[in-house]
């Protein structure tokens, strides 16, 4: 602690300036961390740099939206020529359609899609289609599954998930929403079956991101598929972290899912804000306003006043355009360092008789510390019963003293700037924070 | 309509491949526009350019986001420097102080604020954290009051206002909002004291953007405002159309209002994502996640991945440095451009014997062509009376014919790149569209 304090006296007085202007200091809750967050005033590759100097590998990597590192070329060079030409048209344009044909050609099921500008937007969006289409009401989610801020969907985020996402709301939220525990088919069909006549909906990250970077079983999320199709229910994946992620595309591919809706973002957006709702045609020509031309018939997904930006449109679809062309060597070495980090992590941690689980799947990965409480993380619940705190140190340790830059407690994400030199110093700076003690009044034998 | 399509084949290419892509061929309703929009593919100043050379002078400017033009030298100088530098930091970073420092000194009331990425969630925290302060759940808003496509505050809308704002949703969102009468303070009132012990706030727009282009009396503010304090109810104005557009900061220093918050987007974005949440620091507090550690005390403001991403803070702040050192020669010319166009048109149309009422304000107008069913227009309400189709005539008229743009339906707004001539050619290009007879079979004597 004290030697991040010495190394950023500059991100100190940014932050004193800082919370005189915002609640905390910060425009999103998880960037605060003790004594403050460092202040990035440049991120280039896989580097960011704070206002002290100081170089971090970035591991957090904008919410983990940046596949190609922060300022690829290949985006750089296409939004320097779309700027003077227009940052907001605010109409139709040409450059959406080459990013929705892009999309569409790589994920089936997005026979037809929705732009947006956020992921929250999104999967607002997507729930209020699925509601439209079967002309039920009830939204089902996972416990710990995170969708973004919009009302509709803050149930069960947090732990002690039973209680509302905070102060501010009415209390009813939750009315329409069913949470069902991640990764327990048998529960979760039970509580599905109890609401059944007005379900609309599941919704689901195929791997819970803010929740603690666990995949879902394959046949949890077949299990949970199958179930829709028997019953009229739409199967909607959360794809905002993991779209173009694990592979190039959806995980459905992969998983021979069959979804009838996709919501994504981050990756997709190319380093700018978007949100897109996709899925199969017969539902989404509900939000067709020109078909649907009275109050009765359409269902309103707005898309706003940035949907379909031309520097999104040109950030996405030069990323996208990039990874396809490369999209072997892309996934290969970015699944393969992942590989890397969570085995050696694992290995290195065992060495040591550390009772941890490392979670992830492909580019993606987190440590997780276990404690009296838990010794499996399997859902969001674990997580929350982990040692939240040993996480926190050993990030915050990276940070300190190794310039290794995880937004402390989440889940890392690897980018093709990322070379396995970068794992391996990972791993030994790992070493070191547990040979240093920091950590050790938990080690066991 | 013929010369339309003669004009724009290449649009209608675009078309055709976009609605197999979008539901409806676009990616936000009020875009599509009969025959088929017309595609963008650059934008400079006050041009916007589409697909097939056509060029228009724009009057919808971004969804009236651009005062100062498309890619104006400011913003596209600063976004160069600052796009090879990070797009997405995801972490505290140093340029989100810059911009919130300028809307702070700007509007004294935004003591505290937090940024995020769209004024749909800009609204949606904002009656999030009124519903936290006060304990109290009702949200009021105007019948037609426009804040974005949030389920919390989509009620009362569109036409017909009393049923549900489209299909999808659960048919209580609407049991915690109580919509009021635009500009009739009585009966507004009324209602309020109908639902007085659990009333949270009102949120209510100065200008009616998407329900018309209508001023709030400053009566009814200083009323609703009245009411707000001697209720305990936060006073809530949604400026996402007016911040920083009628003058350098909010309506309330021109109206004397004292609100408990405000909401902004568009102009501070500098043609940027944007959405911010501004407040009294007493009121904000209960978003910060520092002070309040757990869900019983916290209000979940996100912020989302995108939030005070760097490029939009400089293309903000870029936006607002320059119209704060310009700012007697901005709002002179734009708001002296604005009377001239009303009072052009105004002159024109009662000269022809035409029953039609422009409102607006500052730079911000619209014409209303008045019906057997409606003569005057003060709500939303009298809008959906006027005559639709000739509005949508003229404007068509004047995009295919003279190569004027207004979103047809939708106010106009001046941005400093328009000059007197082009306000001229606004009033003479309509003359003409009157004396052609396209609009005749109305014209009464």
């Amino acid at each position: 602690m004290d030697l991040y304090k010495k190394k950023t006296p500059n991100s100190k007085k940014f932050y004193d300036d800082s919370v005189k202007l915002f609640p905390g200091g910060i425009s999103h809750n998880i960037r605060f961390f003790r004594p403050y967050p460092f202040f990035v005033n440049k991120a280039r590759d896989k580097h960011l740099f704070d206002v002290d100097g100081n170089k971090y590998v970035d591991y957090w990597m904008g919410h983990w939206a940046l596949i190609l590192g922060h300022s690829p070329k290949v985006v750089v060079k296409k939004l320097d020529i779309q700027i003077p030409r227009g940052t907001l048209y605010g109409t139709a344009n040409n450059i959406s359609i080459k990013l929705g044909e892009i999309i569409k050609k790589s994920i089936p099921i997005s026979e037809l899609l929705r732009f947006c500008s956020t992921g929250s937007e999104a999967t607002m969006y997507a729930i209020r289609i699925a509601r439209a289409v079967t002309k039920k009401r009830i939204i089902c989610k996972t416990i710990g599954g995170w969708h973004g801020f919009n009302t509709d969907l803050m149930q069960s985020v947090n732990y002690p998930f039973e209680i509302d996402e905070g102060v501010g709301m009415t209390g009813r939220e939750g009315d329409f929403v069913e949470s069902i525990p991640f990764n327990d088919l048998d529960r979760s069909i039970k509580l599905l079956d109890s609401v059944k006549d007005d379900l609309a909906c599941i919704i689901i990250e195929p791997l819970l991101g803010g929740g603690g970077c666990i995949p879902a079983d394959i046949n949890y999320l077949k299990g949970l598929e199958e179930y829709c199709k028997r019953n009229d229910v739409l199967f909607i994946l959360d794809e905002i972290v993991t779209g173009f992620r694990l592979n190039f595309g959806s995980v459905s591919s992969q998983y021979k899912l069959n979804p009838d809706m996709i919501t994504l973002g981050k990756i997709v957006g190319g380093g700018l804000p978007i949100g897109v709702v996709c899925g199969k045609k017969e539902i989404m020509k509900v939000a067709n306003p020109v078909e649907n031309k009275n109050k009765e018939q359409l269902c309103y997904v707005g898309g706003g006043t940035f949907s379909s930006n031309p520097l999104t449109m040109t950030a996405g679809y030069s990323t996208l355009d990039y990874i396809s062309k490369n999209r072997q060597t892309v996934y290969n070495k970015i699944n393969k360092l992942g590989d890397i980090a969570r085995n050696g992590l694992r290995k290195l941690f065992s060495d040591y008789g550390m009772k941890t689980q490392v979670t992830g799947i492909g580019s993606l990965f987190l440590t997780h510390f276990l404690s009296d409480k838990v010794n499996e993380i399997t859902n969001a619940n674990d997580v929350a019963l982990s040692d939240y705190k040993m996480l926190a140190g050993y990030h915050f340790s990276l940070m300190a003293k190794y310039g290794i830059f995880f937004l402390p407690h989440k889940m890392g994400a690897i980018s093709i700037v990322h070379d396995s030199k970068d794992v391996q110093r990972l791993i030994n700076a790992t070493e070191k924070i547990i040979k240093s003690g920091i950590l050790n009044k938990r080690i066991k034998n």
